[in-house]
């Protein structure tokens, strides 16, 4: 929507360490269960449950068992954010 | 996030025509079942289902049975867009 994208992921085990320094990011959980790490704490996002990971903020994405989510955010936003590596896939591939 | 917000409603029955000139909208329904009516067609959204409206697009929400939605849209979008009327709630009420 504008220049917003839902885009539709599924993942398994630990993300890479990374942050999003021009953007908010948002995770709503459709199946199964995540957590996202903070350099501070954690929050655990089962299905139907959203979080806002503010902008600038150091986090990684983990889940035990193969979860379904949604990201809400502007288009053009890379999933690793600023850490790169081998997890970076193409932006604004259409399902 | 950023400057858009999620707005957490639930309906029942017709709303009424309007449209946003200047935002998509989004819709996904969380519970219930709803429709959204346009000049030309309609579309029926079920539990877990999403659609975005286009800006400027007029359109009619409705609900035979109440409904649960979020609304994705930017900050100070007005429920009824460019209609007004009884219908119409103040934006930013947090809860």
């Amino acid at each position: 929507m504008n220049d917003y994208h839902f885009k539709l992921g599924k993942f398994q085990g630990h993300f890479v360490w990374h942050k999003h320094p021009d953007t908010d990011e948002t995770f709503l959980v459709l199946e199964g269960e995540m957590m996202i790490v903070f350099r501070d704490g954690k929050v655990i996002l089962k299905a139907g449950e959203m979080f806002v990971v503010p902008k600038g903020v150091e986090h990684k994405p983990f889940a035990e068992r193969e979860c379904k989510i949604m990201l809400v955010e502007p288009a053009g936003t890379i999933n690793t954010g600023d850490a790169g590596g081998d997890m970076t896939v193409e932006d604004d591939v259409w399902i």
